[in-house]
């Protein structure tokens, strides 16, 4: 199957500015939408990276400098598509895998992120059109059941886990085992068990 | 299989005191408790509450006012068993099967909760013990490991939610559908996605 990765390229990461620097959050960045890409073509499908600006990965890459609802609706209609964020960082085969088996048994297969996002899709349906912004999990699904379109959801801490603010490298720290991990523990970066909740501190 | 449900009936969930009353934390930390416990019946175990007080949960419990650690060391041994934290409001029977399910193949099944903590954990090694201190995931895994015995993890989102600040009420409201997700709505909770983050506020 077609997996589209949308990824911002010019500012990416901006509410981890408190802990990297904008080269920094350029190159972590990254190095999450390789371990995507790869985490998609171990599981047998190809990855397509839809970037707001050229970008370096092992993948085919197409510039569309929409936003990125309006780059990825623009490529969805009869074909089936799976769409997956590219701040996974905890991403493996095996949870693209569960996200598929989801999408055996139904129109549209959604991976919930923590806090009401959607991390990840397949639409099997010509009507599905996707909303990123707001409650978005809540929004797909009153979309899916408007358009009588089947859903099934993909219980996976994995799938669930998208890289946006610094509490959130603790997950990759501990669960990664990809480029993005190796990036952040050769930055200096380890778990910090000395306050209340574990964080991260920066060698 | 027997789940033991350690739960601290005296001062429970303090982390929410900005957005429930003591008496309201009880209700809910109560109503939280008693999902869980049915999550587990409905798997087909048996659940026995661990609490620091008595509290009124149509399941059996045991006052116990060890430490939580203590508490269900003092109750591992030869048994398999079965533990779950008390705060799951997202838990499901298969989720719990699915717990089940990662520990036919392992001495130790783990769920990871956000932040480094432990959720669940199913235990079929005489010389394992917990320690829900600081990184407990990683400590957990590492005793193993000494110990030999061997570990299943379990990708599951429901299983790593623990409720314990007001950003996980969103969670609650949005793929909760037990007593702890009607209470809240119950009290007024409702999203509130006016923000630039999905939060919660009370009517």
């Amino acid at each position: 199957m077609r997996f589209l990765v949308p990824f911002e390229s010019t500012t990416p990461k901006t509410r981890l500015d408190g802990v990297l620097d904008a080269a920094e959050r350029g190159a972590f960045s990254r190095a999450m939408l390789r371990d995507v890409c790869e985490a998609v073509a171990d599981a047998g499908h190809t990855a397509e990276v839809l970037a707001t600006a050229p970008v370096s990965v092992d993948t085919s890459v197409t510039v569309d400098e929409r936003p990125l609802s309006a780059a990825i609706n623009a490529r969805l209609g009869d074909e089936r598509v799976g769409i997956v964020v590219a701040d996974l960082a905890l991403v493996t085969s095996a949870a693209v895998d569960r996200l598929t088996d989801a999408a055996a048994d139904a129109d549209v297969a959604i991976a919930p992120g923590r806090g009401g996002g959607t991390n990840a899709l397949v639409v099997d349906h010509p009507e599905f059109r996707v909303d990123f912004h707001g409650v978005s999990y809540r929004d797909h699904r009153a979309l899916a059941r408007e358009i009588g379109a089947s859903i099934g959801v993909v219980d996976s801490m994995r799938l669930a886990t998208d890289v946006d603010v610094p509490a959130d490298l603790v997950e990759v720290l501990l669960h990664g085992d990809g480029e993005a991990a190796s990036w952040l523990r050769a930055a200096g970066f380890e778990l910090d068990a000395s306050g209340g909740r574990v964080g991260v501190r920066r060698e």
